[in-house]
């Protein structure tokens, strides 16, 4: 049996013709290096903004049903044209969309998780010494629905059909080559990591580091399928490699620093102190599909018997939260909400840490030193996290690579904008 | 049981979202007559040639297999807006493409015929009184590979599909308001048919008059369905009905006239005179899916035991049938291949014709008054064509017309651009 590699492209990659003939030709070098290959793709670069753009001229409120099937025609157009190019250059290729494939969601639009991938169409087109070309973001549910995968959507299409395949790895092609201490557009000193472990690389990617989908590298972590994140623009250079445990992990007690500008924060006044109102408040916001990410509870007591709750979400589902607030507010008895745009979260992320005291109050203090507020604050066992005002987020996070020693010899490489 | 009506849109009907939000009205006023509605659209203006172009740019000779792929892509974005644009204006309404309807068609690609299709999932939505918006021009085989249905093929998918739930009727909006006795822009004093029978159709379509494929008019007729052709500007103009025998038929002799400028023709040149000759080439040529229309085998016998064979097929064969001739020049000993482009093949059709005697000879000299030389004739019951220069084609439209005494009195509508 071929050792069967999955790679994965996002929409600048395949932005125009010219790329995806270059796409076409990385493809073909592992193939060439004696592997099977699955190829998944993502919508040419402006593609998903077009198709927004129409549907926003029909309707600002179009049915998410009606949006997956729409926007899932973006991923079907790449994969043609790949298709097309990998076999211009003599090599046997067909393109699958998710329901040719059988990639099976649960029954949500817009952000569907993968339950089930069938294997026989894959096997069948693999035996047949096929290059596969599949869409991305997408999939179908049991009755036959379009979905798509939300935010990452096809980082975890690779993965998870690398996962479902037992490939030897799976290869996220992007434009940056490879996961950094930071990003180097903000810190310049930032050093290219070899190998990270998937724990960090979920921290990271929750905070903010674009480079990979939390979702992805969780899905990567429960199948143990390693993942390597590299560059399109040079097949040569290997990237970074996200695996197990790794061994340098007990080198440096911090690995990375990364900024998150996606949060809002929300605060609720004078919630009534009283058991179970904090789950409702939750339990509606978890009901409309709607991540909380920090949470702080506050003891303020300007008010008799209430709470001020404070809790940070992402700024597209502000819209959402708020009409849940406002329904809540009598239901509860809720005092005033005020939402905060201006934040950002700041966070150092290391497995080491957890064997190094210190780090925390090293953190702290370095922000202190520039006068930096803090005001929220969130740790998990291999990364802490401080909700910072967005103007301090630069200083903030040059600092910390500095404080935790992070800068290397080697140049950062960046590419063009952020990879989708 | 409701009636069903099935409505079809060509490309320029749902050419932007403005068109899209109107096509939705008349969408809605079928069903608000109290009607079931199936919707059958075609891609956006010009997205088919947007990703002709794309694939040109990648390969000037894609299998077939991955350009079905991308152009059904083009239905998939309209089917999706016009379904939104439906839902906004307050009706239930859900997009299917052809996968999730189940039209199977045989295994060609860029031309396939549609075997069967399955009526579980639109009986479903119709009884959740669904307004459905079915994606035209495409299909599936039994194995899932996606193909398109080649010229015409949004019209067939239509009337397979009202063949199919047993409908009422099929509507075919278009930017004409129905057939003419010739077109409108050569000459202007046609006149707008109430009704023409299924054969007449066959006839008028086959030979230029580009309102609908004679393929749908074939599916319809088998299935003695009745069509209307009318304005997708006009809601409240019922505009021409195609069906059985027309009580009108016998009134004149003569239905319509049309021009065909989509052929070209070959002329084999000493072909050997021995039983097989002709059935070896033309059986070479229909092998790759060329239809041959116009034959003539001269008898002029420039070199002894040889004739002359001319033929004429549609422009877009012609690539394909010049390399069939190359391939049997030696085999059955050819002499030369003339290709002629400059011809416009001119018909007048009618169900009467049959009961009329004397309506070849009134065609022949109305061309011959005017000079016009005729290169090949053909025939059939209802319909007599005259291939001619192109050069000749208006005026000798203009001619037969007066000649056949096919003017009305209705002044003829027409909008924009042919329909696809």
């Amino acid at each position: 049996m071929k050792k069967i590699v999955v790679q994965k492209f996002g929409g600048t990659s395949v932005a125009d013709t010219d790329r995806i003939k270059k796409v076409a030709q990385t493809v073909i070098h592992e193939k060439e290096l004696g592997n099977d290959v699955i190829v998944v793709v993502s919508a040419m670069g402006h593609t998903t903004d077009n198709l927004l753009k129409l549907a926003g001229e029909i309707t600002s409120n179009p049915s998410p049903r009606e949006m997956d099937a729409l926007l899932s025609t973006g991923e079907c157009v790449s994969i043609a044209l790949l298709t097309m190019a990998i076999q211009s250059f003599g090599y046997k290729a067909v393109s699958l969309n998710a329901a040719q494939v059988g990639i099976y969601t649960e029954n949500i639009h817009t952000k569907a998780r993968i339950i089930n991938i069938k294997t026989e169409t894959l096997k069948k087109y693999l035996a047949e010494d096929n290059i596969i070309v599949i869409a991305g973001f997408q999939g179908m549910t049991s009755n036959g629905d379009i979905t798509t995968l939300g935010r990452g959507g096809s980082d975890t299409s690779a993965v998870a059909i690398a996962a479902t395949v037992q490939a030897e790895r799976c290869d996220i092609y992007t434009d940056v080559n490879g996961v950094y201490t930071a990003d180097p557009r903000i810190v310049p000193k930032a050093t290219k990591l070899e190998e990270i472990s998937y724990d960090e690389m979920l921290e990271l990617s929750s905070v903010g580091a674009n480079v990979m989908h939390p979702r992805a590298v969780e899905t990567g972590k429960q199948h143990k399928l390693p993942i390597r994140v590299r560059s399109s623009f040079n097949i040569n250079d290997i990237g970074t490699v996200i695996h197990g445990v790794r061994d340098m992990e007990l080198q440096k007690p911090v690995t990375g620093v990364a900024t998150d500008l996606s949060q809002v924060r929300i605060v609720a006044c004078d919630v009534p102190d009283k058991p179970g109102t904090a789950a409702q408040l939750f339990g509606a916001l978890a009901k409309e599909h709607i991540s909380v990410d920090m949470i702080i509870q506050s003891y303020a007591r300007k008010v008799e018997n209430t709470n001020d709750i404070a809790f940070t979400i992402d700024k597209t589902d502000l819209p959402k939260a708020v009409s849940v607030l406002e329904k809540l507010r009598k239901e509860v008895n809720l005092g005033n909400v005020h939402i905060d745009n201006d934040i950002a979260k700041v966070s150092i992320i290391g497995a080491g840490m957890i064997n190094n005291t210190g780090v925390a109050s090293c953190m702290f203090k370095t922000l202190a030193d520039l006068d930096i507020n803090i005001k929220m604050i969130s740790t998990s066992e291999i990364k802490i996290s401080c909700l910072v005002d967005v103007n301090d987020s630069t200083k903030a996070v040059q600092a910390l690579h500095d404080a935790f020693n992070l800068a290397g010899d080697e140049v950062a490489e960046v590419h063009g904008t952020l990879p989708d």
